[in-house]
């Protein structure tokens, strides 16, 4: 944490730090008193990095050069090591609008896949609310707890292998997030690890899925649904010649959203 | 906060409950003891709110019935008392996962304008983060803050009524937000606020703009240029006959990043 | 038809010409010697008209002023006279591009609703070619006739009323486009009326009835199935400050392409 | 040109042949008694296609498959031979709707370029139109010239090889498309080769082209201006998997449209 008044922000012990180099590549290091830092284009010891002021630059014993940066919530997402399809930052981004998604939230998530959502949810609800994980592939939710260990964020996740067919251990949730192959097959569970009027949203990437979890919501007490997708385009920073990119991601997946409401209410919108 | 073993969530004094109605219209309230919620469809006493399950429905004295919801951050922004245009929800969720805004961030605004980012970015950065807000216009800057302390949000909030030509008061921020007319004037200010590897970002509407501040950046130690725009795409909810909206909103504004760079490291990306 | 060397353009007895005047409403008018064009700002006798400029200003006997202008493509769809929803010339212009109408083709189509595809693609295949068209509704087609005829163009034109269930009069032809509501149930007759690499082309608003129909083609004779669409962004046309429209039409349909395989090649791509 | 009741449609000497292999790779050819086609997957002899139903199958010397289909005008212009970016066929299927492009049009075009869009026109104006096409490259028109006449269509051209700053050597042509670097500093020479009311189009790359532009339209006698894109996104064709295609061409240009207005009338939107 800055200060107002004292001297500039320096890295210490602790910090997750992304080191930039001029090839474009990036690594992201929780610095150690102690530890070496270590590419094929030579070694960093973390020593040399604590103490230095965010934004500098350090040098390899091979003389190549990395920039020591905060990472943004997007570059911790694009830097899980993952063996699936992730959730788009563009599309967590707007989950946290949809879903309530803040400090203090207690959210149940399946599946767990690699933990990208996983760590960005954590690091949303910080430092009092908690992420309720779920993912039945036992090497996946390895992978995600390591992800999320990686950035000290797995006090704020508690991880379960199961098949959420079994339901939630959960009550009165916040939300919960499906991204999952069939979500329109676990909405009793969704709804009975819900509050009233708590946030219930899912990612799925054909049409189908939307149909089908969509006819499922309307036989089940959920109100308020909404299907959204969104498209990110980006242009070449080039005040003068200024133009989209060539080519763009143009379908990452359908978001639906929701409402639980209270059975007795389910007449509702 | 709920629990995971006791009783279902209910509606305690001080809670921010969305009441809404069959006919779509929706109110925020903050719940008070001895208050009375008043519409031109009846009135409602907070008493026969407060202890209710989130969820449940309740009556005018005319028998109008409004359901007690918790209201997700798109809700409030969309709520908010607006005199000038706020910015989008689908753009604020971008926003926080591109400048890593999240709880515990110091955040540098300008210019408030309604205050509708401003609420999102407090919601985000609770308990322990700040946003320092900048406005030259007095009564925006009035109308912003009432648009806070309804939500409970002011603490907070530092609103400072100035010209950002003047420079802002903080050092080491972790990031810094503008949405003014011309981003490209204030480049200087923006810097000296940033920490080392902070974040920028500028909302402006046209393309002209981009490429003004797009040509001001070059100018001033910041690398790490995006220039990015999202299209939201809604459907209508129907599983047998899936298909967009009819219309959308084409364009809402051209989101900038950038990293603020030490002055010694400024011919880095 | 113009011509290289001699006197500029004139209107002549016939064309057919865009009156735009100043508040934006336009008309079509064939000119005809003698006749008179009225409107609730006054009237104008074609003759005042004929041996005009184009693009030079008359003005009714109220004097209000019309610009004469050649119509384009666009705006003789967006003109016809309309009980349905018509085919939007964005999608229109790539039908004619995928579907390789032009000077000489010879087109099926049902239904025809209002006749604003009808009409387009009348004025592709002029002057060898022809378009035969098919709507269940007499009333539809009735209108369809007048707005072919209004612009001369009903020679080009042949007519039926028909359920397409019936199937097609005509053999070998080098296109069939559906804009009915279940395609997916006509394409034997489709087939039937094709000639072997045929273009088949579809428009049809949901998803669902995108996967019906593509379905329905793996069980016919059909290969090298497409599915796209298109979408129209315009911008303000203000050079200082270029932005895109605020809103746009985020949807008109999904567009389906395959081509008519025959038979014992069925099993081919 | 097919018949209604004779016999199906057979290939002739003089089409203009699709040659489709099952490995997706495609061969535009012109059919001529006595010669033959030659790949890398061996040879066929067109006498052995003549004669044949369109949509049947042929296979070389050594066995390999070939479908023989009618080409679209969206794949002739894939086709291309080609040095430059073509128009992509999205675009040219809008121009031909908004420039009223069509059986009869005269119209003139620059930059000539590889001749994509010239054969698109050529094809459209048939067979009592023409096409004036100017490049300032030579090679680049002799490109064009053989692209054109590969497909039987450069009687239907006049190719001219010029800087346009000289000038367009028609008059009252129905319209003028260019696709040049700086179509801003051409405007008077398009002014003079535009009849009253006739179209000009432009495609430009930049935002910054558009403004320079639109600028540059409101110093000539010029109204109606209208700025567009297109974007074109397909779907996967799997009916119970139905999803847009992962990734997209982002960007192929700003199009830009206007009508010539009379000097006297320079006054009028």
């Amino acid at each position: 944490m800055n200060n107002d008044k004292g001297n500039p922000a320096r890295i210490q012990h602790g910090d997750l730090v992304l080191l930039s180099g001029h090839d474009r590549r990036e690594f992201l290091v929780v610095m150690q008193t102690g530890a070496q830092f270590q590419t094929h284009r030579g070694y960093i010891n973390h020593d040399d990095m604590i103490g230095n002021l965010w934004g500098s630059v350090v040098k390899t014993h091979l003389d190549y050069a990395y920039m020591l940066l905060p990472p943004s919530l997007e570059q911790l997402v694009r830097g899980v090591k993952r063996t699936t399809q992730i959730v788009y930052p563009k599309d967590i981004g707007y989950i946290i609008m949809k879903m309530n998604i803040g400090p203090g939230s207690r959210i149940v998530e399946a599946g767990t896949g690699s933990g990208g959502l996983t760590l960005a949810l954590a690091r949303m609800v910080m430092p009092h609310g908690h992420i309720y994980t779920y993912e039945s592939r036992p090497e996946m939710l390895e992978t995600a707890q390591k992800n999320l260990a990686r950035l000290g964020l797995e006090s704020y996740v508690t991880f379960t292998q199961r098949d959420i067919a079994e339901g939630f251990d959960e009550r009165d949730a916040d939300a919960v997030f499906l991204d999952v192959r069939e979500p329109c097959d676990y909405l009793t569970q969704v709804h009975a690890a819900l509050k009233g009027g708590g946030f219930f949203g899912a990612l799925v990437p054909t049409t189908n899925q939307v149909s089908d979890l969509l006819a499922a919501l309307a036989q089940h007490p959920f109100g308020f649904i909404q299907v959204d997708e969104l498209l990110l385009r980006s242009y070449k920073p080039v005040p003068a010649r200024l133009r989209p990119m060539d080519r763009m991601v143009a379908h990452t997946g359908y978001l639906i959203f929701g409402r639980a409401l209270l059975a007795e209410e389910s007449n509702d919108p």
